[in-house]
């Protein structure tokens, strides 16, 4: 995807629009989201203009996740809240709605309301087979 | 939390019990989720005793992530999804079932059926006072 200088994202890196700090380092940011998913929502950014994971350059992923893993403590201790969801989504059909990479902290208290694991056991050969489709296209 | 060296990816690591394997490298692992969210639902664990994202040893977060990065690309490939959701999930009350850290790679079609993002702003004081207490946190 091409990358669009003028999303939010890009212009809050640039501080052109005012956001809600929580941490800074040489290759991300974090900050509030301001259209909160539960109080606490907290948004990861690295600063590279990456419109979504596939663009990410190698030398971010480490602190990329390092600042996730961070400040998911954080938000997990500031909001008292016993369940963090670390989630990124690539691509509208994902729910993506800004378009420069970003991991969402968000606190949750109330169980898998998500259903995030599905309960139907999935035929091995159907299994197998999707493995070696995604092997095939790892290349 | 405490690690319990009995979990089905500790075992599946150690070679105790099958998996599709997708990709694997000498920090991380990439197989088949057998009760698929989706087809294609794969997921990526780091070669250490790790049960959340808190646990993750600094040396794993890099390989970790480029791993997500490179699988999900090719999940996006071989299923022909245009949306790609990663998601990782701390804690039982964030949905998680298994606890040993894993990323979940899901390929998604029809738009933000998880409503990641709400569409309520929140009040400006209210998301300044949780970064505070956020920083705070992060010590």
């Amino acid at each position: 995807m091409t990358y669009d200088p003028s999303n939010i994202f890009a212009r809050i890196l640039r501080g052109e629009l005012p956001m809600h700090k929580v941490f800074e380092d040489e290759k991300t940011l974090a900050f509030m989201d301001i259209m909160p998913q539960a109080e606490g929502h907290t948004l990861v950014v690295p600063k590279c203009p990456a419109a979504d994971l596939y663009a990410l350059p190698a030398e971010f992923a480490g602190p990329l996740l390092a600042t996730t893993q961070r400040v998911a403590a954080a938000v997990k201790k500031a909001t008292g809240a016993p369940g963090i969801m670390i989630a990124q989504l690539n691509g509208k059909e994902a729910g993506q709605t800004v378009f420069h990479l970003h991991f969402h902290i968000i606190p949750r208290r109330h169980g898998a309301d998500l259903a995030m694991h599905a309960h139907k056991m999935e035929a091995p050969e159907k299994l197998a087979a999707m493995a070696e489709k995604i092997r095939a296209a790892l290349g």
